[in-house]
């Protein structure tokens, strides 16, 4: 075969034609150099989020995104490391909580975070709200955290994967965010490019999830565990609800003071069951546990306070102050809090867990715009749960913000509009709907 | 409806959603100004290559980029001025023979010609083999030399649709050049921009075509049409064949002197006939014909020498020096010539001619990159058509060369390998295929 041009892969892409493994490295590697331009890479994003992948082309893309920097292969560090991914959702601490509940039954975890992205929220920005805490570790900062730890979070470089940030720059301009092949290669090649010997993915459904619908969801579950395939890197996947936010604190700090909670035994029953099946993949997948085992293990670590004296820890050796978690003041105190009172009696039957996200970051929980600041103390407190029962005047949750710019009687009326009520109760919807496996699939 | 974002207007169109006429307006004036990047135009351009583009998008995408430049309107200069246009084939020197043809039965004719492309020839390649031929014409020289002599061609220049020249460039390395609605939106922009009475587009089919098969040709040409409902402009397109070689000389200025012949009433009998017939068109469409006076009035024109002596005028007008045409070989000759001879005896039964074009660009007659010159005397002469019946040893061609890094031999058998024989004569193929006006659409 003839060296291929950036024009006839492109001319090739358009007319829906399936590219081989080589050409797509050869445009990625073109990318990279900078001999394919940045109007070539949107053609090819289009093309893509149009024409869609095959399975082989997807990963062809994974990996070629992989390659465009370091591979940290953190798995030849360590007998067995795990990483974890959620798709984004709201009020979802489940990281915090889980690497050092992992880490105190024994079984090492290391992950790379990132910002909140439109009404979700990031783990990094979570982190962040901790006095102290620094999040910004290089490979080998992270590889000693977790000897002496079990456990770190960092925030990822320029170094992993630096395709896949030039790319989502370019498909945040030109409409080609949402694209299955294109998601699958931008999560997947960093996740590759870190290396960890098992992945478990926490892909959201509902209101509240970039992918709304359990089939999309699915679907967007199997494509990222078939961009794995072949690599040293076992994935599973959890599809788990997203149509109400995940616990009660939607925000930064009152995020991880909830997180802790879960670790002190007490906090919202979601996300210590969420935490907790994530926990036992991972402690299966590390080849010490079976399900019965695991189980047992990360019940003992709770009831002992091992995972909690892990956690502080994990913080301090990141360079945090986790005196917090006794006081939680210490975070910061909101200047305005403001409770929203349900207008009738009855059951909250849906919440639109997305628009609920957005009034957040309007609160000051998370950011309009790239630069902007993010307001620790910033959140919301919801005080019921979808299909909760409530009378007229029930608290159903609490605003709370420091900027005087905000009028707290606008946001409350924002937030009942993304709530329905009924006079019946709701079926329940399963937390967790569905595990994924490479097996499964 | 609030001022959409080039980002919303992508996400639709990838969606295949249909794009209002004013998003599309928007779209291309923010590429004028450069609020539209390039990464911008290059996704909008591949998802309307993918997605393609309804009836009325099309027409508000050459509307919009008709207005990206100046507006000529010549029709506001003459009573009626006819425009013609060809999608381009091999040995296509129609233009030639028909502008001062018409302008010499009183009917006035202005084009604005291109290079060649790809396998095709350009107009203007022709043009300007003739000695001191000036076609770089501003828009008040246009009108002069057609008020004094009835024609006049010149080359497009950066005022006419300048964002077509800038997409033009980008679908060039993005693999977007085959796409109906950006061929139309190309070709119909410089038209509208130039602003004719009326415009007879020959729209070619064949294997010399850029469209191959009529039915794409018939699509191509229904959507150039439709491109300029409901503006001052009447256009109708003759769908006629290029599976041969149009007349016996394919080059520049080969072209030119057959061009030439047909007016001093010799030439090859397929190029006098289409020329004849898109005359007619123009004489009818002037108002000032029926079907009857046109071809009487032509064919006066060409028998009284009235033709020929418009032509010399023309050019003569337009710089050039007419004496070519009793002196041929004041355009240059080459240095080497080569028969190739039939190795068979039967019928000539069809010709690749694109193939066949490109190796007349090999020969010097075009360019194989953008700044190559072109050399005047290069080309084919193809004596026997399609269908004609040979012996072995009878002379096919004779190929016209200067370039001494080329190797007849080679090129002689690269020109057998674009023919095919038979035992059989082949049915004949009509040249002019149809007639597609706006009434009948």
């Amino acid at each position: 075969m003839s060296r291929p041009t950036p024009y006839e892969i492109l001319n090739r892409k358009r007319r829906g034609e399936e590219l081989p493994e080589k050409e797509i490295a050869f445009f990625l590697e073109g990318f990279r150099r900078g001999a394919v331009a940045d109007y070539q890479m949107t053609a090819f994003l289009m093309a893509v989020a149009i024409r869609g992948m095959s399975p082989a082309e997807t990963r062809a893309l994974t990996t070629a995104v992989t390659r465009s920097g370091e591979q940290w292969s953190l798995r030849d560090h360590f007998p067995f490391i795990a990483d974890k991914h959620s798709t984004g959702g709201v009020g979802d601490k489940v990281s915090l909580a889980l690497a050092p509940w992992v880490a105190a039954c024994g079984v090492q975890v290391g992950m790379l975070s990132g910002r909140g992205l439109g009404h979700t929220g990031g783990t990094l920005d979570k982190l962040e709200t901790i006095p102290g805490f620094n999040a910004h570790l290089s490979r080998k900062e992270i590889v000693r955290c977790i000897e002496r730890t079990g456990c770190a979070i960092a925030t990822s470089t320029d170094a992993i994967a630096p395709a896949d940030r030039r790319m989502y720059a370019l498909r945040d301009v030109t409409g080609t965010v949402e694209s299955l092949p294109l998601i699958t290669a931008s999560i997947m090649s960093k996740k590759l490019a870190f290396g960890a010997s098992y992945l478990i993915l926490d892909v959201k459904t509902g209101s509240g999830a970039f992918m709304s619908s359990p089939a999309e969801a699915a679907e967007l579950a199997r494509s990222l565990i078939r961009a794995a395939a072949g690599t040293k890197m076992k994935v599973e996947a959890m599809l788990t609800d997203m149509d109400q936010p995940l616990g009660f604190a939607i925000g930064n700090a009152n995020e991880v003071i909830e997180a802790m909670a879960v670790l002190q035994g007490r906090g919202p029953e979601d996300v210590r069951e969420l935490t907790r099946a994530q926990g036992e993949r991972i402690l299966i997948a590390s080849g010490n546990y079976d399900l019965e085992s695991a189980g047992v293990a990360l019940d003992e670590a709770l009831a002992s306070g091992k995972a909690l004296s892990k956690a502080k820890e994990w913080i301090e050796a990141q360079g945090g102050d986790p005196e917090f978690i006794e006081r939680p003041e210490l975070l910061g105190v909101p200047k305005h809090t403001l409770e929203v009172r349900s207008p009738r009696s009855g059951w909250l039957s849906s919440i639109d867990t997305a628009k609920l996200g957005m009034i957040s970051v309007s609160l000051g929980a998370g950011r309009l715009q790239h630069h902007d600041p993010v307001d620790p103390a910033a959140g919301i407190a919801m005080l019921v749960p979808r299909g909760g029962e409530i009378r007229a005047g029930t608290v159903l949750a609490v605003l709370r913000w420091s900027r005087s710019s905000l009028d707290g009687e606008t946001m409350a009326k924002k937030l009942l509009s993304t709530m329905s009520f009924a006079d019946e109760p709701s079926p329940p919807r399963p937390l967790i709907q569905s595990l994924i496996t490479e097996e499964t699939e």
